[in-house]
């Protein structure tokens, strides 16, 4: 057992995102102490993804508000409660969204098929700590909601402890905090998920950080063509230059996408397909332009509400697989801090998806506009 | 090489189907020697399936007139043509929809994740030979449509060498012919597209003989819940025998049947859900019943023209994968005489399925109307 000191409440600065459709409002909190089996962390810097935007904006039915957003994050444990024996004052640490608990009884932690622990899913999804209340109060002593399990666009948050992947201390943690989301999944979805093979064919649909990061993780598995897919030719000289063979805007394709693929750019199909657009469509496409026989096409971008996948069954009884992931199919705890490694020994360049800097909690507005810009891939807001 | 003798026209009966909803008709036909690559065979008994009755009731845009339905057989070779020197006259074969080419260029061949030799796949959907033309004449000289690149509906057929499966000449062809389709289909859904692993949790929709070789290819492959669903609660006693656990009729619930297998039924679904049913709500409700976090679907019925399934893409992100199988996977001319061996070394038993026998290729369309009747399995002809 840990000598846990669970200490005292911390004013900081945060952005509270006050409701749907409004920007975020700077605002002094008080984050509380971490109770049991929770850890209260400095976070050092924040990255933004579309997930937090996708909120802000209102498009998810279950949104919260008020609530402190964030979920990719590099952090400093500044205590912990009762109980916890995993980290310690002064670790390293990446909060993360899907927890990791390793008990016994827990048919997905026990699997090596999945990383979906659902251990804290339930509240989580209702804004609050595992014992039901939230950690933050507002300058009026008003509760604000829990994000994600993270809630890192605040200078302090306390995260459960089966939530918190503790890294190597030499990394630094403005440029792994990206390990807290979307490259994780977009590598996973190659790597775990569809376990590309060497001497592969693959395509990517959508060239943001995910997409990107998917044609990063098959040039390492050894494909040996990867086709990216955008409707914005900007993003193909980064494409390339992380490891796209071809690149090709269906905008200039007199043909649907996934037939110019299957037939023209291809004989038979790709032997992996990676939907990173979110848009149902698309995925539809990403399926249909998969090799008969075998071709696997992964779901990895969140539908809008409402929205359903569909397509021929046809399709998949001539061979097509069709899956998804979620968080890359990596377990959090134990497999991020891996990916850390794998950064510091130089062979997981990250930087270059780090498009835009910006320095206090209270600069997050500014990066909200650089990710609508559309050139950004990642915006980092160092505390 | 063989001494191939490719012999003179044959004339003998077979069923003849003129148009789509209406009777086949018992006719005088002449069947023309085997050309290259071509083996003609006499059919000792041949087996009902729903994909004739789907065609002869008119449900398949595709379907060609006046053509001879059958593709569950078992026959014996009665000539070869040139160039053919895997079966000689007197071997006993099974025809195969899927041929195998095993050319060293095909790559779905050289692939071991499919099944789908593509080799013959054009000419087969025209209902012709490979070389264009067809080996079935009428009384007043016209041409006949091949099926399936089988059609067993006659005493005598031709079929490529390439879709020949030679068998060992103990078992009995009147029994062994239904690892021409359907049975060859639920096992290896199991066996090969699946992989379903020991102490895993099956759920099969739809009870006939598919269905029920899912059972049954479970049950061997170590399954420990076998969740069995139809309408029709007669079909219970046979799945119950060949190691169905569980039987639910979706109309003695309250709920969608996906919600009453996860959720009641099991806590979180099954690991194995099987289709076989061809209806496309139902290959959804398959797919939703599955765990989350790795449940795998496989559609095996054959939907009606122009039916799409559709679901939510968060079944799939939260890690459920939906497959399809066409012949169960296996790579017909070297694996189906591998399930024959099995049958006659006594560890894969299919004499249940055969609930109705006839005498006489005439006899087909009662075999039809039994088919139609609701409790048969498989309706045997034997000629």
């Amino acid at each position: 057992m840990s000598s846990a000191t669970a200490g005292a409440p911390i004013k900081c600065k945060a952005m509270v995102a006050r409701g749907p459709k409004q920007p975020m409002v700077e605002e002094e909190i008080t984050v509380m102490p971490p109770q049991a089996g929770e850890v209260r962390v400095k976070v050092i810097a924040n990255a933004l993804c579309h997930t937090d935007i996708y909120t802000l904006d209102g498009h998810d039915p279950e949104g919260l508000f008020p609530c402190i957003l964030g979920h990719e994050a590099g952090c400093v444990v500044e205590s912990v409660g009762e109980g916890v024996t995993s980290v310690k004052p002064g670790d390293h640490v990446i909060p993360c969204y899907t927890p990791q608990c390793c008990e016994t009884t827990c048919v997905f932690c026990q699997s090596p098929k999945t990383n979906l622990c659902p251990k804290i899913r339930g509240t989580q999804g209702q804004g609050v700590m595992p014992d039901g209340t939230v950690r933050f109060k507002d300058k009026d002593g008003k509760d604000i909601f829990h994000f994600m399990g993270c809630s890192t666009m605040s200078e302090y948050t306390v995260i459960a402890e089966i939530s918190c992947a503790k890294i190597n201390p030499d990394a630094a943690l403005e440029k792994v905090c990206l390990f807290g989301c979307g490259i994780s999944t977009g590598l996973g979805a190659v790597w775990n998920t569809c376990k590309v093979e060497t001497n592969s064919t693959v395509a990517v649909f959508g060239l943001g950080a995910v997409g990107l990061s998917v044609i990063q993780g098959a040039k390492i598995a050894g494909a040996i063509k990867i086709i990216a897919v955008d409707v914005n030719p900007k993003k193909f000289e980064i494409a390339k230059q992380l490891g796209a063979t071809d690149c090709v805007n269906p905008k200039d394709i007199d043909k649907p996408i996934q037939q110019h693929i299957a037939g023209v750019m291809t004989q038979w199909g790709v032997d992996y397909s990676f939907d990173c657009t979110g848009k149902t469509e698309i995925m539809r496409a990403a399926l249909e332009c998969c090799h008969r026989g075998w071709g696997t096409s992964c779901i990895i971008g969140v539908a809008a509400s409402g929205h359903e996948i569909s397509t021929r069954p046809f399709q998949l009884v001539t061979g097509r697989v069709w899956k998804g992931t979620a968080f890359g199919g990596f377990k959090s705890r134990s497999q991020v801090p891996v990916l850390v490694e794998r950064n510091l020994r130089g062979d997981l360049d990250i930087d270059h998806y780090i498009t835009h800097r910006f320095k206090g909690v209270g600069e997050t507005n500014a990066a909200v506009d650089a990710l609508h810009s559309g050139d950004c891939l990642r915006a980092v807001v160092e505390y």
